[in-house]
């Protein structure tokens, strides 16, 4: 089993990223796509007159301030828009395909932080009416269900939490911890750059390999958003997956690619 | 085995509408949702500056003129926003349900119509570049597979082509073909009106029942939206659904009431 994650579609080759999937898929390898959309739902927030706001955790980490509109349009964004742009393109060509949010059968369920502490212009706040959460859990019996039935899955967040409600949760985190519960060879995460960079943006600093017992030193080089990317991936190391690799998805045959010791390999 | 439609949830008792279905599916009543999103595709096409267009086919239907930009704020607004609201709805209450587009796994399956022949302001034109189509097959393999697992199918348009491209179907017709594959006893088609009304909005003439060898004579009754709504019903009795109800959706215990003999019964 291989867990692909990618972004939203933006610097993405869709159709490359498609044209592998399926030639994977009919080779015989089972792999399932996990998707973002953070890009496009800022843009779309924009457009709908509710524009993106992001605190900052205790901890130093970024999250988008998810309140009852904004999940709505994350929903949009993410579950409809994209979602189902990569089910059709999959569908186009022949691979049949299935998209699930982490809501649907609570694929990807967890604890609602219902009160968010945060830090605005250095200041400690408490956000209520906050819908963001963590995945611990991963609904692994629907998963198999639709593979064994012969369906692609394709998820995307959000989450369920315990009660069921819809929770914004982390895409990176959500697929490393579907790697993790599908005992999955691989976990292949695809970006706008080539791999992990010693010194971003510059493509020539690829780092080529990271031994996993040392995977936690090369936290120093993650930048923004890649920041959460590389946490994603200590998680899924941590919890038992063999080998996690940060690839290009702008190239052809990007899967393939990453699998045959493209981009960073933690090995 | 009862097949449920029900709007976008405007002018619908959401929360009853969910209670309902807790309580039929706690009982064992084996049910399906489908739901459409009509009207807040208008207002999210309007707001993201892309206002919907109707056209008028050479048969006198009105449907939605659906561009490639249509077709993906239709799949925002059905399978992100409504089809994940009416999931989180039952997910809360313990139903586990799992949102499906048409495009997902083929539910709805059908013939595009690459060329629409319609007529605007009276005068004929042929349309391209519209992505519109008709639900021929529902694959009731996944339903199945579904339900045999104990989840509960959330369905919506938009439907996916022979070819695997996403279309806009009708909703009210989904859910009759739906309604007939699975051989269900009843097709409950909720909406914001008692029934079929003899003097159309007067509640007060609200046809009781109708006889399904007459059921074509009751084709007059209907306006607006509501023709859709018996076609599908015809067709759903041309094919073999034993009983179709046309109810009230506004009211508690909404699904129980027409299958108690409430509403406009069509037996």
């Amino acid at each position: 089993m291989i867990v692909v994650k990618v972004g939203g579609g933006k610097d993405l080759h869709v159709d490359a990223i498609a044209d592998d999937i399926a030639a994977l898929t009919a080779a015989g390898t089972p792999l399932i796509l996990v998707h973002g959309g953070a890009e496009t739902t800022n843009e779309v927030a924009e457009a709908l007159g509710h524009p993106p706001e992001f605190v900052t955790s205790e901890s130093g980490f970024v999250s988008r301030r998810t309140d009852r509109r904004t999940l709505e349009i994350f929903e949009m964004v993410y579950c409809g828009q994209l979602n189902k742009m990569w089910v059709e393109a999959l569908q186009r060509r022949g691979v049949n395909a299935v998209g699930l949010s982490g809501l649907d059968g609570r694929v990807f369920e967890g604890k609602r932080k219902d009160t968010l502490r945060v830090r605005v212009n250095g200041k400690r706040m408490v956000l209520r009416d906050d819908w963001t959460g963590t995945v611990e859990r991963v609904n692994t019996g629907l998963l198999r269900l639709l593979l064994n039935g012969g369906y692609f899955p394709v998820l995307t967040p959000p989450g369920a939490s315990d009660a069921g409600e819809a929770i914004n949760v982390d895409g990176d985190r959500a697929a490393a911890m579907a790697a993790a519960a599908l005992e999955a060879e691989a976990l292949v995460i695809l970006s706008n750059v080539p791999g992990l960079l010693r010194q971003f943006p510059d493509e020539s600093t690829l780092i080529r390999q990271i031994p996993r017992a040392h995977a936690d030193d090369f936290m120093q080089y993650a930048e923004g958003r890649m920041k959460k990317k590389v946490m994603g991936a200590l998680e899924a190391i941590g919890e038992g997956v063999q080998r996690v690799v940060f690839a290009d998805g702008r190239i052809e045959r990007p899967i393939s690619a990453a699998l045959e010791g493209g981009g960073t390999q933690i090995v």
